[in-house]
């Protein structure tokens, strides 16, 4: 089965909004074993939106609309698809009492009202997080269109909750899938270590980068979903054991919500100390709702006489090794772990760039230290391959981080050297 | 002149990637005054790629490509535009010896050399931060054809040093484009506001709405560069005068930038005392290359007993009026103020969710207090609106937040209500 996504709006053509809608449905696609050909953008524009559904319509399976599902003039999309899908719009009594009650007891106008206007025989796919439905139907010539509104906080549950159960439900077959996540090894290598799972037709599995990290991804096609999970699971056992250390969760998010799940667990919590991050790594632990009872202090010491005042840093070792060292480093996560009661006491100091780097102390030249109790652990990340800014030099730095601190807790050794500079293919 | 995108890569199909480098060229373009009508994305498959390349040089002036341009076999770009333009590729010896220097001397592979064949008679854009160049030629039929590569880290240098230049250049005509930036008014309210200047067909007035903030492009069209600067310029005054304090900067990128700026100009200081945005705050603040001028310290005191340790709040005021009160926020404010000696001190303390809220404290209640030497100023966030998550609504209380330092900077009187609740139409 083939997809083809549609993304409808002017703002989307204008670049001022990021399309992360077709990211999300792609990887749920994915997910559910449906491969996506093509996706594209259209304006708020009848004609150019008609000759978009009638190409999608020729070519694929499966359409998928994102946008212009709204109450304004230029809201369009439901319009156009249905009359190039031939289906009349007839109003949804359901939908239109809910839009009623969203907006409790006052006066509704048509706008709102054309809200609840939907194709003849849809499927209703309810908006829980807003006002306009979406919806899904077949074409006479076998076509599943699915219509989904734009917002990323409406889009998303119902993605999930109706429309890919809707899409699959016609395969009559169950789809599971499992995410390995990876931190400290190229997507490259890790793609060789596993080259012989990846040939696997049923469970698959696929390797993917980002920001870097990687992940692999099992899925699985069987008659029930019981029958799919119990053909990933010896795949993912296998794909723990080649990668060992390096999986640092399964069908998790991020680092920060393993390392904010697995300190919950423990009952143990961590304290940071940041220069060159400069409170990036509090950020990303307290973007994990519940991150309060694993996290309760961290400093941004920016400038020298910080780090001494609030960490305990010495003059002494600032003068000697600079702030960029393993000393400072050291000292700012003893400093830390110490004032803050914490279990975990970490320090981050490094140059960011793009200025600020020396011949002795480059840009790109990160330390860390954790302190966990038994001791110190250092991890040094060295500049290596071309300087890809300041944005990703601190993702990286924060991710080492959070990789410590999770190695530590999983009761693997560190890794030395960090393996941050899994440089992407150019072109 | 008309422009259509074509993104091309299995990856963005795959949604692990989000396609970021369609809004950058989308920006650059409505900047240069180069409607864009239609994006689409399609993977390494040269087939399809042929069709949308064929499709879009029959509706669209001119046809932009990103990624594809690089050295592996699924790199096929350059060879499938080339064939549907008629064109031949052919070896550009300058990029060549670009790409050995690159390599230092290490043998080149033929897959290397292959990212040196470009279409005959066309401009090469030098690649300054990769291997793979760019180009931009004339077809046949008159339509304009653009390769970009895919990492954004090297599309938007090429963009903005070569590619633009060379579409505006053959344009004959020089356009200018300034940015209002614009903190604490709705979309709509502003387009009221300024509709009689976003009628006007040269300059331009538009307004742009992004995550809980809004901006104003003006963009003229002249002769020359200098007339078309002359001809922004009284739109421009006109927008400040009518939007006034609430316009945070001129040409800026973020409320961050404008602080920093500012704040450096007077040889001021900041320190920040963050609950609730965990850390967000200070992340923002450098994120800005130079911050360590105007930022020496920051403190995330996410739990009481740090709140009263690190910045001396009292127990006796988190007893009577809780964590998230104006109390707090302001002795948070003038306990980091004081500790840091920096010029000004702020705090910020609040129920991010989901979880957390009660009857009194609702989700999305947020305090922030700033201390500035002349007293204290404090803005509430009440949660308005639907609740649009805990990322959403920690950025907006470190708008906030910025908004209140610029605000003091500017010599402007503050807010009261943080007008945070701006919520984008549904659909």
């Amino acid at each position: 089965m083939n997809a083809e996504i549609i993304s409808v709006g002017t703002e989307l053509l204008l670049g001022h909004t990021i399309n992360t809608d077709t990211a999300f449905v792609a990887r749920e696609l994915s997910s559910a074993g449906v491969g996506l050909l093509y996706s594209c953008t259209v304006g708020d524009n009848p004609e150019r939106l008609k000759a978009a559904v009638e190409l999608a319509l020729s070519r694929s399976d499966v359409l998928i609309t994102t946008g212009g599902l709204g109450p304004t003039g230029d809201d369009l999309t439901k319009e156009t698809v249905a009359a190039a899908a031939g289906k009349k719009l007839v109003l949804h009594e359901e939908s239109l009492r809910r839009i009623e009650e969203y907006f409790k007891g006052r006066v509704l106008g048509e706008t709102q009202k054309k809200q609840a206007m939907l194709p003849e025989g849809c499927t209703v796919f309810r908006n829980d997080c807003g006002t306009a439905p979406g919806c899904g139907f077949t074409t006479d010539a076998g076509k599943r269109v699915v219509m989904l509104p734009g917002p990323p906080f409406e889009l998303i549950p119902m993605l999930k909750n109706y429309a890919i159960p809707y899409l699959t439900q016609a395969e009559n077959a169950a789809i599971v899938s499992r995410i390995v996540r990876v931190f400290g090894l190229g997507e490259g290598y890790v793609a060789e270590l596993i080259d012989d799972l990846c040939a696997c037709p049923n469970p698959t599995a696929a390797t993917y980068a980002k920001e870097g990290e990687m992940f692999v991804r099992v899925t699985a096609r069987a008659a029930d979903e019981a029958a799919a999970e119990a053909m990933c699971e010896p795949v993912v056992r296998e794909l723990q054991k080649r990668l060992g250390g390096f999986v640092y969760g399964l069908d998790v998010e991020s680092l920060e919500e393993t390392v904010v799940k697995e300190l919950a667990a423990r009952g143990k919590t961590v304290a940071t100390a940041e220069s060159c991050t400069g409170g990036l790594l509090a950020k990303r632990i307290t973007d994990i709702p519940g991150a309060s009872d694993v996290f309760h202090m961290g400093c941004v010491t920016y400038a020298n006489e910080i780090k001494t005042m609030l960490l305990g840093v010495p003059e002494e070792t600032l003068r000697q090794y600079g702030a960029v060292s393993p000393q400072t480093a050291e000292a700012m996560a003893r400093g830390i772990k110490e004032r803050s009661g914490a279990d975990y006491g970490i320090g981050i100091t490094g140059v960011a760039g793009p200025g600020g780097g020396t011949e002795e102390k480059p840009v790109g030249l990160v330390y860390l230290a954790l302190c966990d109790g038994d001791g110190v652990k250092i991890r040094e990340m060295r500049p290596a391959g071309r300087y890809r800014g300041r944005g990703y030099l601190r993702g990286m730095a924060a991710s080492n981080a959070l990789d410590m601190i999770r190695r530590s807790l999983q009761g693997l050794g560190g890794v030395e050297q960090a393996a941050y500079s899994q440089m992407k293919k150019g072109g």
